[in-house]
């Protein structure tokens, strides 16, 4: 995930990266050596990030911003540290999404959760911004208009997701060549907490859930990159399938923002009969944009449709980076 | 689907292929001839078949019994037309498969619905039997235990379809490689109408549909062979983990009858975290075995599991065989 | 193919597109319903281009200069008839290549081939120039530094192709899936003649093609694009690493003309074990890059190595795209 | 590999597996619950192996032949130390292949090799008995019958080679999903030197290689079972298409043996334009049977075909378990 981190900020308008912190082995080698052949990315590793010298665990930084994609092992620890230290650290791990002041933040859909760092104990700047899992943000972002303009009392997600959201090495071949599997481990009860977390509301003891019951089945496909999930809603009111459209198409919260990695159109809603596809949708919006389609009514809930985003892109490193530009954009970074 | 049948039928101990008929481009030539670099299954062309002279659309054919893979866009006139003839015809063809006189039917689910042979308007030993669409033998079967021992109230399958489904050429490559596609034309409706009538009571206009809804959401996946359906369901009364395994293993209603394509355990119900997959499990019991898994609890509905079986072995060809089978044992055939 | 011609001519700096022919089928609808759910491109349909009102074959054209993505079975005549009607035609297709007098041209090979447009038979500005078959050009770029440093006296090309190479719907999916085939339908011919009239003089009758002995085996592989080659070559006199390396990174014949769709450098030579890939090396320079690696001794022929080029970019529209920008570089169009 | 050894011995009509030795981790333990859920094939753990109490690295053995599928960094001197404690080791491991005095055996090829046996310096009835590489198998195989026939004067083998090979974990599915490897970390110095030793003839200090230039070419792709290898060759004579399909064809060496693994017909010369393809052809005679085909005029040097085999059977456990059937069969164990 580091990997796309430094890809998408190569050239950023706003952020540069001027330090890279890894593990003990890592340090003191130049990026370009410590990751070696595991750069997995079609570009190549970035000129300026290159010959960085990379810094250890605990090491001080200077950089007031930090992004991490600690792996969840570690990344508790460390990233309270840096925040302790009085570093706004926009976190991809997992370890305190959850926690009822840690924000849980996608940018168009609960902005105003970024008020917690107002109350987190950290000071000098110091605080710990979080985003969605991969899947999540998919889930979330395709519900939150729903949500928004009709109410959700139950919603089914089940999950096609890529194996890069794994990592590297993640996925032995051997297991997805040609294959599914039917499971992805700690997958579903992340998806099922953090989409109520992101689609709460504040309120005195931090986030309130939102308060539907949602169930993730989750399954690995052999494909590169981008999550598919097919959705089912019930709905709190009645809503036609011209209203659902609507709610999603216009769905622009950060428009007039002009943040770099804002899509214009966070939610491309397509009604052909084959759309979304991963090999074909994912790359939206620079894999910023949310694509959903095939909305039919539900014999049993009341619609089903799909969602399809790109799990390393919208789904972590840009995830984390668009939460950063939105702080610096309401002044908090 | 012919290829399959063909294969299948190869040594069977109460079966023997004596003639195959085909379309008009087809009739004349040797069936090795005519199919060419279109056989595609792993094991060769049986040479007992292979020197069979392919007969035309309406040729006189001289087995009482029938075995249908014809396309859907002639299989409706044609397999009347010898039913007619007083043949008696297994279709996997989906033309006749709601005519409520028809019976749609997996053996150790409902194989009293071939009773309805009897109301049949066909005489001299003419009779019309299909079984199920690929998908909904997998999601009938993985349901036939728990709707008997519970009742189901609802059920919501998402499958995860093999390619071969599609036949020959089917599925183009750049369709799939690294994809998903979440749409299969056609396969929703069918899901959701004939799971119900295999689910269903005879009575006296013919079967009677179960009464719950279904909801099917389908997709096309980079496997060869094997559905997986991520399946959902309420129950018509509390079940517990146990009593749902229990109901599984316990399904096994033709032990006795020795029917030579009929698995020993229709249903394997496994408890590892990742199974069924369809690498591993596709050809469990000859491909004619169901592999279920993953049982948890679902928050909006009541439980959620994993089913797969093999689409064109106990999806198609082997479950048109054993219809035949159990209509033989049964003194129809 | 035309759907990569219309996407990579989008926004071109020198061309616009301004009409469309296609078959009778297509003809007087607008180019995004004739093209449908075909179009397969991860970019959408260019907005120019997707009101165009296709025309229909023989349909006179306005423009000068037309690239043909014409099916080899209507190309041969149809692209006459438009050299004889004034037109300048820079073809994809097959049928005219290894006609002496029509140029079969990468630019920064055999730029000067183009002098053959002078001895064609067509006035008015009508012309005919072909670019090579997809594996071709891989393998003629790749072996024309090292032709002219050191002299090729054998070839020996083991392809991986991939299966965008064959269109749409092209290559079955149950043909490839976790599949090799060893067998791309008249391929291996044309490797073996295309490459030598690359790397051929002009001579009074023509082109004189290079003299030495080409063996093409070819492979369709489960990749969607870029064609991997597997070369070995004996060379006219002895040469090192070095030199070899050098020869590769100093082909940059074209560098100063700055023709919009010519890569800086059109050869990267890598030095890793395991490079070029297709996943990771196809999209350089805009899909218009060579890369080659692998460099190692062969105990049979004298080099081995490894050549990777994206088929419908650099392997076909993109290639037919860099001939028209030579020739108008050249004053030729 | 000890999957496939097992898999292969259960059911063997002379070997009974009695005892399993692995590493100091899984020793104690069930071998089933050892192997967990890293048991990859798609038949189940076979029950009289599954309860088997793993021993460790040096525990003393009852039985006189062991196979090994032991990893390369440990198999060099635990093979050696039960080969002097008297056991006959039937070894996978490429430690010892090119020792002069250790037989490189292909039972169809080079049974005399076995002989070797008598030199070693083990007392008490112990050796150490190798098969080749994988890849190196499928390629002694196809050229020993044109060997033998014609001589071999050069032969360049470019690999196709499925993941099963580098075991599990193994290939990492980000690296070679709708990708190609154009490297096997060690894998052309092996075919290159073993296909020699198994070609050459024993001589007074052992195996004399045979005295040709091979070059090998390996790439990793896509596909779960199955190398396939392009293959052009010199002969020492003149050879007719004729002859040398009835070279393959009539090198039926064991047929009167009667060995329970060795296939009637280990050579299949098929005549189609498509074939071999590994997803079709590889289970031939188990997994034991080698497939060529697509033998056409190579314009470099004599003729090119392509050959398949099975990787994990032909390639691995079922070799060395022919080698041990032959040394039973020859009166050696």
């Amino acid at each position: 995930m580091g990997q796309r981190f430094l890809q998408l900020l190569n050239g950023h308008p706003w952020f540069e990266v001027v330090e890279v912190m890894a593990s003990d082995q890592s340090a003191g080698r130049s990026y370009a050596e410590a990751v070696g052949s595991r750069w997995k990315l079609t570009t190549a590793i970035p000129d300026s990030v290159a010959s960085l010298r990379v810094k250890g665990p605990r090491a001080p930084l200077r950089a007031h911003l930090l992004f991490s994609a600690l792996d969840a092992s570690v990344a508790g620890g460390l990233e309270e540290e840096y925040a302790r230290a009085g570093h706004l650290v926009s976190s991809n791990a997992r370890n305190h999404r959850m926690n009822p002041l840690v924000p849980l933040v996608i940018p168009e859909v609960n902005r105003d959760h970024m008020e917690l760092l107002e109350r987190q104990a950290y000071s000098n700047g110091g605080g710990l911004v979080t985003n969605p899992n991969c899947s999540a943000i998919v889930i979330a972002m395709a519900l939150a208009p729903l949500h928004h303009s009709f109410g959700i009392e139950a919603a089914i997600a089940t999950t096609f997701q890529a194996t890069s959201g794994a990592g590297y090495p993640g996925v032995p071949s051997l297991d997805i060549l040609g294959n599914v599997i039917p499971f992805v481990s700690g997958e579903e009860p992340k998806i099922e907490s953090e989409t109520l977390k992101i689609l709460g509301r504040l309120g005195p003891k931090g986030v309130e859930a939102a308060d539907f019951p949602v169930s993730a089945l989750c399954h690995r496909v052999p494909v590169i990159d981008g999550h598919l999930v097919a959705l089912i809603v019930k709905l709190g009111r009645r809503a036609t399938e011209k209203e659902i459209l609507a709610a999603w198409r216009s769905f622009r919260p950060l428009r007039k923002l002009e943040l770099p990695s804002a899509p214009l159109d966070p939610i491309d809603a397509r009604t052909e009969d084959d759309r979304p596809q991963p090999r074909l949708d994912v790359d939206r919006a620079g894999g910023m944009g949310l694509t959903v389609g095939r909305l039919r009514r539900c014999p049993v809930l009341d619609w089903k449709f799909e969602a399809l985003g790109h799990n390393t892109i919208r789904g972590a490193a840009g995830a984390a980076i668009l939460n950063a530009e939105i702080l610096v954009r309401d002044g908090r970074a």
